[in-house]
């Protein structure tokens, strides 16, 4: 059912479908009507089927889907059914919250490696991790099994983060760090840019004062 | 020159301009070629081009375009000429690695205020900020000329920290707690959603290992 032709926004969406999901699971619901889906996710409901419609037949007339059913094709489709083990390098202010934040376990993403190049980091203990040098990145993504790499190092480092990484053997890597990194065509590459989400906000303001709506 | 009808997307892409743009200020660039700042900012030229023509005419034949002039003119559609005072809710891990990350004040988005409801935060100094009961937003939103609010709670309590906000009179918030909330219409909201970056690079390793790319 995996297919290489879903597209980029859809995915995004999936992300939030699946969030949805799992709070309706722990909350006991076991069935959601298509719309009451696509009012929880904040999508209008023939887009929500247009998305669904790449897994397959879900929605069961009158019905409406089965919460776990749904998330379970969804997870199977975007290969998150299984855990993932992933490093983090740059343990600055940003690299310590990541470190303890829960939801990377909850969803199967599992830190199992810090890394960080600061003499005075290496063999710290964050998050109960012991922090190592990045330069050691290649022996321990071998040995820890790592496949996918964050990077919270200063923008400046970024690239640097890169080049471990990817000599290490990771193929994907989320970069939270304000800067661009260059990557060969085999490595998936995602940027988590607070700035662009905080420029639209911004930018939404000033339109809406400029509309009267505020 | 602001314009309503700028496309989401371009937005996004601003973001990345004005980085890209700043960085070759900050390194004495004054003039960059269209093909090299589409380079830089990891687009197509002819994307780049399409995009900044929403400002007007700025790249120049047989030379490109000046940085300074372009930032400048970026920033003023924006709304990111001139700063924004911005309040957080939500002294976690995150909330703490925000309140001390150099970016947002560099960008013109001043932390001027951090509120939590545990009573055991409440007094404490993070970042040159006293964390204040967030049942005084809207004393401090006022006193402070805040803006811009910045949700890092729990999920669970995500939509409460909007509706303080909003009865303050805010009417920007950015949510990086992992629920969607509901806003009136005159209120600009972003989420800035980690796992679905996470989620993207997984689904891209999976498939680039099923093209045999990797």
């Amino acid at each position: 059912m995996k297919s290489a032709h879903i597209p980029r926004a859809t995915i995004q969406r999936l992300a939030v479908y699946v969030q949805v999901l799992e709070t309706l699971l722990q909350e006991g619901d076991s069935v959601i009507s298509s719309d009451g889906l696509a009012r929880a996710c904040g999508v209008n409901p023939s887009q929500i089927r247009k998305d669904l419609a790449y897994f397959g037949e879900f929605g069961v007339r009158g019905v409406g889907y089965y919460v776990q059913d749904l998330l379970t094709a969804i997870k199977q489709s975007l290969g998150i059914d299984r855990t993932w083990n992933v490093a983090l390098v740059g343990v600055g202010n940003l690299g310590r919250a990541l470190l303890r934040h829960g939801i990377f376990r909850r969803r199967g993403f599992i830190l199992v490696g810090a890394f960080d190049c600061d003499p005075f980091k290496i063999g710290e203990e964050v998050a109960g991790l012991e922090v190592v040098c990045s330069r050691r990145l290649k022996e321990k993504v071998s040995e820890l099994e790592i496949e996918i790499g964050i990077i919270t190092t200063p923008p400046e480092r970024a690239q640097r983060a890169a080049n471990y990484l990817i000599e290490a053997g990771v193929r994907g890597i989320v970069n939270f760090a304000p800067a661009r990194i260059s990557v060969p065509e085999n490595v998936a590459v995602e940027y988590v840019d607070f700035m662009h989400h905080i420029f639209s906000v911004a930018f939404n303001i000033s339109i809406n004062q400029s509309k009267g709506l505020s």
